[in-house]
């Protein structure tokens, strides 16, 4: 029985799964870095650790002082939350090694799914849609040129152990690809200490649909529905929802079934999400799987009321899924908005500072997740969110009215944010008639930056 | 259509409505009384009129300014909300009179059932059970202590136009009658005007379970459930939950049919609520129907997933009922517990003040409904309700773990509250094995004050 959790990570996230353990009885341990002495996760767990310096490398990175503050603190697991060193199989197979239970699936798993060429044959051989692209990895600008003109263009270039963004260009004709794979393997170089490349055809104008996986240690696999994620700037998401407009039930129950194939041919465990990209055609293809919990989760937690931070412990701690793929219930419609500290009229620079004074809405149908607090320092070393906001309504329609409602009455003064953006997103008519792909946010006319 | 709801009230019932109104596209007209300049509601809605001087009878409830600010503002109908006018039946008929829409029942059903005689007669009628009691009002104490007798001891002697537990005290014996009568009657008569008193039998040790009504203009009735509300102090609920423990599948059938029979009984429209008595021994007894929202709605609203503010607003546009009571589906347990500007530890005094610093808890499963904020001044004049915190689990026991561990999270600084109090409670070994009924505050060892 899992009796003790360290959270190595900070944030909302970190309140997140504290509260988690805490209504399940279980101890929790912060850890936190120099800068977040005074930060709620530290305040709130049974115990906080310093693990070292602001910058991320000197203590959320690293591996040697987490491991030590869990064995100083006699925690049996350690949730990874997301980003830092969530789908670092390194740090998995460290637990493993350690006897300390990781809350996510085995090393071996994030591994074969963090290489993007063994997922991808992984998803063909189980029949999974993929997109066209190069099986292998490209080291060399004039094999990829010869790759890209073999899968047609355009393509993306994409670094092997990339995400969020980095690393990642498309080019548009055989002119542009030199210059694109350059940059891109640059990008990955600094970010990811590895240039490995992989070349794809780029969907035109897709959506970003994702299936919610859930997996026990004994065979059992269920998805808890779909998220609509074409929402992003910069491949960041900002706005989610759950269910998708873009999904019929037979759509939703042939997508949601290869998510299940492919969380099953991975030998996946633990919570995690098989991303898509879904044409307007319908055809879809398998982009990548993340072996963690997801920012957007708590959309999927209100349309289906699965607790996925509980569900991810459960399944660590060796119980069996608590339900069955039939009993998965899909009930009203529910958006998320990242509040992020930062200032769209200047591209979205951060914008880091003290908060002077917060307040968020609540009521019927609010949910808010947040770390932040008055007097809170937004450190600059870390990333800009400051809150999830998260709404539920019957109808899509009306989960976008009171989306609307409750971003009218956040008050954040300290720091610049990025709500009045995303109202103008959630008034747009696009939006608003659910005609959305990943080229909203640079294609609408008429958003506020 | 209603296209303008003035809302007749304050704090977070207000609110609470605006909200609703605006993701409705309703628009609002809030009034605030001169200590009510800054209030949250006032600053929330589209237009807020001042309608008088702090003292509520100068104010919030002074029929006229309110019709007045209605008619100067172009609202089409009036949410009275809960205390203050909403169920004063004279109200209601200057609505009517005014060709205001009351968002509420008609107003000669208000007057029926604040009738204690006539609602009481009414549920005989209608088969719903009733307490023994006195069926005439009772002016005289030697003509109540012969009926007191003849009820069998203990009995409550209680107001005709009573609530909240004014002029309401129990005789255990003969002895004890005419004092209690006296000091009844008198409370009566300087709380509400109004001597008139009715005798009834005493159930001991009773919990007090309330129905969800909703009835369309239709004919259409339905319940919600039921609330169990027996953590009261000196008949003021403290903690409120839904569904109750108490009651298995077969008599919840049976209550939630005789509060429908009740309702249709009393010709009721709009949300409402019959309140019963339940007697160890599964016996219950019709206490009395509540003819406006309840402070405790949110639990129903949360099991229900009915939004019951926007139920009450379209129901007055004339809106037929959207679900039959075979589709009423309880899912889950949710907990309210008031917190109040309060000090336990002196007898429960009222603790005004400024607040110098607030924090709620938020995520999965939370709801906080407040009106304040960081610099909020609660004022001396109104009631000391601060905030309603709601949480939801699967099971009970999850829902008590949950607002435990939210109660722990709550920051309010500047002002004394029964949070602690509050908690004490939820970790009484009687509380959390559902052991309850409405003497448990009294008598419950332990408590914190």
């Amino acid at each position: 029985m899992i009796e003790k959790i360290l959270i190595a990570n900070r944030g909302e996230i970190a309140v997140r799964i504290i509260r988690a353990c805490r209504e399940m009885g279980i101890r929790t341990v912060a850890v936190y870095s120099e800068a977040d002495r005074d930060a709620l996760h530290t305040q709130l767990a049974d115990e906080a650790v310093c693990i070292g310096p602001a910058p991320s490398t000197d203590s959320y990175l690293n591996m040697q002082n987490i491991i030590s503050a869990t064995l100083v603190s006699g925690a049996d697991a350690i949730h990874p939350g997301f980003g830092f060193l969530s789908e670092n199989s390194r740090f998995a197979r460290l637990c493993e090694q350690c006897n300390i239970v990781y809350i996510g699936p085995p090393s071996d798993v994030i591994s074969r799914l963090g290489n993007k060429s063994e997922a991808r044959n992984t998803m063909i051989k189980a029949g999974v849609p993929v997109i066209p692209g190069s099986k292998e990895a490209v080291y060399d600008v004039k094999e990829g040129a010869k790759i890209a003109k073999k899968i047609g263009y355009p393509v993306i270039i994409k670094a092997a152990l990339g995400g969020g963004g980095k690393g990642m260009r498309v080019a548009q004709n055989p002119e542009e690809f030199e210059q694109s794979f350059q940059t891109a393997r640059k990008e990955a170089g600094i970010a990811f200490g590895d240039e490995t490349m992989y070349i794809e055809h780029f969907v035109k104008h897709p959506r970003h649909i994702e299936f919610q996986i859930l997996a026990d240690n004994y065979g059992n696999v269920i998805h808890l529905g779909e998220r609509d994620c074409s929402i992003q700037r910069n491949h960041q998401k900002m706005i989610e929802e759950s269910p998708s407009v873009a999904l019929s039930a037979g759509l939703r129950k042939k997508m949601g079934e290869a998510a299940v194939r492919a969380a099953k041919a991975a030998g996946y465990r633990n919570a995690g999400t098989i991303e898509f990209l879904l044409e307007k055609s319908g055809a879809f293809y398998f982009m990548e799987m993340n072996t963690r919990i997801q920012v957007e989760h708590p959309v999927t937690e209100w349309v289906t009321g699965v607790d996925l931070i509980k569900e991810q412990i459960r399944i660590a701690d060796g119980q069996k899924l608590g339900m069955k793929q039939k009993e998965v219930r899909i009930s009203g419609h529910a958006i998320e908005c990242r509040i992020n500290a930062e200032n769209p009229m200047k591209n979205f620079r951060p914008s880091p500072g003290t908060i002077t004074d917060v307040h968020f809405p609540g009521g019927e149908g609010i949910r808010v997740d947040t770390a932040v607090y008055t007097g809170y320092q937004v450190p600059p070393c870390y990333d800009s969110m400051l809150a999830k906001l998260i709404v539920h309504g019957d109808s899509r329609e009306e989960a976008i009215h009171k989306m609307k409602s409750a971003l009218g009455e956040v008050i954040i003064k300290g720091v610049e944010t990025n709500i009045d953006y995303q109202y103008s997103i959630l008034n747009h008519p696009d939006f608003i008639s659910g005609n959305i792909d990943v080229e909203f946010v640079t294609e609408a006319k008429g958003l506020l930056a």
